[in-house]
């Protein structure tokens, strides 16, 4: 098999992969137990000299009785030249081919109790060169240590199983990229998160097949382990004022995913499709001069300040 | 009159015309006859080598009968280096001490028939260089063409008192400046900008004196149009289909101000008062993968494509 062919077998194993994955997500988060249904949003995009080419589909729900609003989205595209955002640590591959792969995931539940997920696999190849990107994370508003302890385990188990040399490094980077500078506050509780990684990574240098093989085991952890954490507290009761707490809350989210979040820069820079990317955003945010819940505060805020890099798994 | 004194002497006359200005805004857009108050929140910053020093009142109304959530923010802040964002125009301002003063207003009214408004004047001084910037526009969720073309009146009226050469472009500069690029529409139906405005400005060059008269200009006409809008919008009965559009479309003013406006990632990496930063930011937003009203889109969305740039004033 020469390179060429070697490139595409490989992008075609992921591809399976990914698709299977965006399924089995759908199926899980919709459908009659969660009283929502995702809608399938196929598109394909040919070829033009300003912009990407490919497709996709993005799988949304919205209104659901357990989600308020959650995305599901597959795409698969080429471009002829790289934009800078997506070269700013690979400067050599400005203005390269390339194809990029992936599927990318947030669910916002209804349920104060139930946290807000995201997770995101992807697969980025410009010839010779290839990297391997994902990781998931959890942001709860109303924390508890059960959930927390549970999300990190599922995050090391998924490590583990490639080499044990991964967890410490991808758990730093989630914790390290998910913060919000402005406000002194990570966005949740963390969990794994790696980028541009593969034979030549400096802090966790992957072979192909084990690039391959972390994008399966994070991808399907995710899968469980919010699964599980839904099961626990989508029938929690709430109150009003909790409601009104994550409303709050959630504009934190949108602050984090419009000022920080490189996917959703390179996204809306690279003219990719607007309310895809955005799918992301919560159905609704709000905001406030001042925090509307000092004692919620008191229970949220250590999680994502003095407890943020703690070993909850020690 | 040296000339250290001299340019103490023009920062007194500025500073006193924008306390002056954030005074009257609280008191036409607060009181009795609004429903609401604006609560000052007076705060200083002693000198430190990570951040600015200086002082200001952020006005912040929340919860009022007229307006949902409104902000007066007067700021004097002096720094010893400028961050990047300041000096992307100017860069060889970079590293040098400065001082930055201004009054900005974000306004976003309860009633789906009222605009959100926006305003800024601002004067910066670093040493020898110096400039005025400012400007306000219009972001209507249910357009008049009444409210449109008495706004731009406005803006038109206030720059012809200093030059007529003004006008034309610093209307463009707000067409150009307010856009979504990545939703290809305009924030609003615009009004006027211009920054980085001194003796040596390529489009638009202005004396000190020029430059202090337009500042005025600019914000008394903001106060009088603004005040005029509302009184004809705020009693209009409305339909929760027509709120449920607004809050929709005031999630495209959060994406506007979270991804393109300078002045608030300028707040944010320079160590700024994040709520007071974000006090721009209406009390609700929406998201939805797709609009949920065609209809009042197509009365609304002309105004942010096909018409931008239109001449209302010919």
């Amino acid at each position: 098999m020469n390179n060429e062919n070697r490139y595409e077998a490989q992008a075609t194993q992921v591809l399976q992969y990914l698709r299977g994955l965006q399924d089995r997500l759908c199926n899980t988060f919709g459908g009659a137990s969660m009283g929502g249904e995702f809608l399938r949003d196929a598109w394909e995009r040919p070829a033009s000299e300003t912009s990407l080419q490919g497709g996709g589909i993005t799988a949304v729900q919205e209104g659901g009785e357990v989600f308020e609003r959650a995305g599901v989205a597959f795409s698969d595209v080429r471009g002829s030249k790289l934009p800078p955002s997506a070269t700013a640590r690979n400067p050599q591959l400005a203005g390269r081919g390339f194809r990029a792969m992936g599927v990318s995931v947030v669910m916002h539940p209804r349920n104060p109790h139930a946290p807000t997920s995201h997770a995101n696999v992807r697969f980025f190849s410009a010839g010779d060169v290839w990297w391997f990107g994902g990781g998931f994370d959890l942001t709860p508003y109303i924390p508890y240590e059960e959930d927390v302890i549970a999300w990190h385990r599922a995050a090391r188990d998924a490590c583990d199983g490639v080499s044990q040399n991964i967890y410490p490094v991808a758990r730093k980077h989630c914790d390290d990229y998910f913060f919000l500078k402005h406000r002194g506050e990570a966005r949740g509780i963390g969990g794994v998160f790696y980028d541009d990684v593969n034979e030549s990574s400096a802090d966790m240098p992957l072979t192909w097949e084990q690039g391959f093989a972390l994008m399966q085991r994070v991808g399907d952890a995710y899968h469980d382990a919010y699964r599980d954490v839904i099961a626990r507290r989508r029938n929690t009761p709430s109150t009003e004022r909790e409601r009104n707490y994550q409303l709050y809350r959630r504009g934190r989210y949108v602050e984090f995913n419009l000022v920080f979040d490189r996917g959703t820069l390179f996204g809306l820079q690279s003219g990719g499709r607007t309310e895809a990317i955005l799918m992301s955003m919560p159905a609704e945010a709000r905001w406030a001069y001042r925090s509307p819940d000092a004692q919620m505060d008191a229970a949220l805020l250590p999680y994502l300040t003095t407890l943020r890099g703690k070993d909850w798994l020690g």
